[in-house]
């Protein structure tokens, strides 16, 4: 069996994974930040333990470890070079997760583990050539080409999110001005909403967040739906810059599919129909073959999933 | 030895290669356009033979024959699906060339081409990453990744030129608003140098192009490097785009080498210099390895060399 470990600025989850990338059983705790590395450490190992404990799995019965960082990480040393929430700063993860089992451990990428996840066993199974876009906080991507995680030369590549959209636009948090995550992500969407709420106060967006505090990813859809007009702008702006970067991604990578993932995503249809119809009209076709967008369907385990197989 | 084949919109040019990457021998002929497919295709031959006769190369020697084509095709079926230039809809030119030389013959994009020649034998020699980025009428890209020419899983990907940079920005042909090409190709940089002499009467670029049909790629530079304010301001927003889209490349590719090519890089380090400086600050940093942005160094001969080894 292969274990899979999805290491989260709020909880670290283990998961017993079979070759057809099943979950068998999980284990998980509180990710404690403030103790340093060896804590975090530790309580991967205990939760390992314990959902190899929670499948009935003898832990020599473990084929291999993948790990899944929020962070980069360098395969070639076995470090996580750093993470902006965890207390890890060239820390040889691999080297002492090998001492308590001498197996093989991978590092990957948590959008990576994320998307090979899907791909192995989600909503893109099957693929060979596949992007997934995580639209969270951040916006986050994963790709698979020729079935294997692609990530560059130094494993830090994949930062769809980073990839300028509108010169000299919103300030980014990694030093650049108008990233497609400033506009795509649930954190633009919030953005976004703020901003016309702030231009309209008698938009119905004000009875659904009383205080701008209170928007999140749903409001403006919600509003939209009640016919609301800022609402409806809001949500057409929205969709037009999340199908604006999906086409750039297609223009590049000609993926089988594309899938995208977030809270966001449970919008379903209203989401999904006029985003493919925007992408089909600003991509390059094929007479017969492209790129299907689909919602990812393995929500957190896709993580799991993926740090357990793709090393494999 | 290997056969590579340049099909341009101007002359076609065959190259007898070998494992090197060493051109032996080429012949060429202008492309005849208005005489349908067949023409083309004889011509192919005609040149293929030719080439072989320079370089001394009894036909039987062919090892494999690779074809670069300035238009989407299909490796699956044999076929050149269209090229804009070229009288070709889904040729199925691989069985025609194999009814003269019955050898391997793969087809390829001319882009994608010539990032395999700089790979295997010009200034990315041997780096399994790379991204070669033409700036000329248009903006190519050609993805190299595992080693492997990368177009995605209908062979039609790597059209790096045609993300947005710029939301609702300039009018491109393939549709989109904003796109890459319109803002860092020569032909954009020729945009932006007739727009600042329409503002700036007074600019030393008036003196370099009496006309703005005399505007060319070498016009602001010439300009700023006598001092001239309008060049200099043409020079700066220019070097801006196309260092902004390599950040874009780079953050998203992660390849040991970027390549630039077409005639804008003659202006070398007055382009290459300013345009590291700003990617440095604007990509995702490893702390030991990152990404050389080179100025290809195989001129035409590139795409030659990446169609007769691509496939090997």
């Amino acid at each position: 069996m292969y274990i899979g470990v999805d290491v989260g600025g709020t909880n670290l989850v283990a998961g017993v994974v079979n070759k057809k990338g099943e979950i068998l059983a999980k284990a998980k705790c509180p990710t404690v930040i403030d103790k340093g590395a060896d804590k975090v450490i530790d309580d991967i190992k205990t939760i390992i333990a314990q959902a190899c404990k929670n499948a009935g799995l003898d832990e020599k019965e473990i084929i291999s470890i993948g790990i899944g960082i929020p962070g980069p990480i360098d395969n070639s040393t076995g470090e996580v070079i750093f993470a902006a929430n965890l207390p890890f700063n060239r820390t040889p993860l691999t080297a002492i997760i090998k001492e308590k089992w001498d197996v093989g451990v991978h590092l990957l990428n948590d959008a990576d583990a994320a998307a090979f996840g899907e791909a192995y066993a989600g909503s893109a199974k099957g693929c060979m050539h596949m992007v997934l876009i995580t639209l969270g906080t951040g916006l986050g991507g994963g790709i698979v080409i020729d079935g294997k995680i692609s990530t560059g030369f130094n494993n830090i590549g994949g930062e769809i999110g980073h990839v300028i959209v509108e010169h000299n636009g919103r300030a980014c948090n990694c030093g650049r001005k108008g990233c497609w995550e400033k506009y795509a992500s649930a954190s633009g969407l919030i953005a976004l909403t703020k901003e016309q709420m702030e231009r309209d106060t008698e938009s119905a967006m004000w009875r659904i967040a009383p205080e701008l505090d209170k928007v999140d990813g749903r409001t403006a859809f919600l509003a939209a739906r009640e016919g609301d007009a800022s609402g409806k702008a809001v949500v057409a702006l929205y969709l037009e810059y999340l199908a604006s970067g999906l086409s750039n991604v297609i223009n590049i990578f000609q993926p089988e599919v594309v899938c995208i993932g977030g809270g966001v995503c449970n919008e379903g249809d209203a989401l999904l129909l006029p985003i493919k119809e925007m992408v089909a009209k600003t991509t390059f076709r094929h007479p017969t073959r492209n790129t299907e967008i689909r919602i990812a369907s393995l929500g957190n385990d896709a993580g799991i999933i993926g740090a357990a197989l793709a090393g494999v």
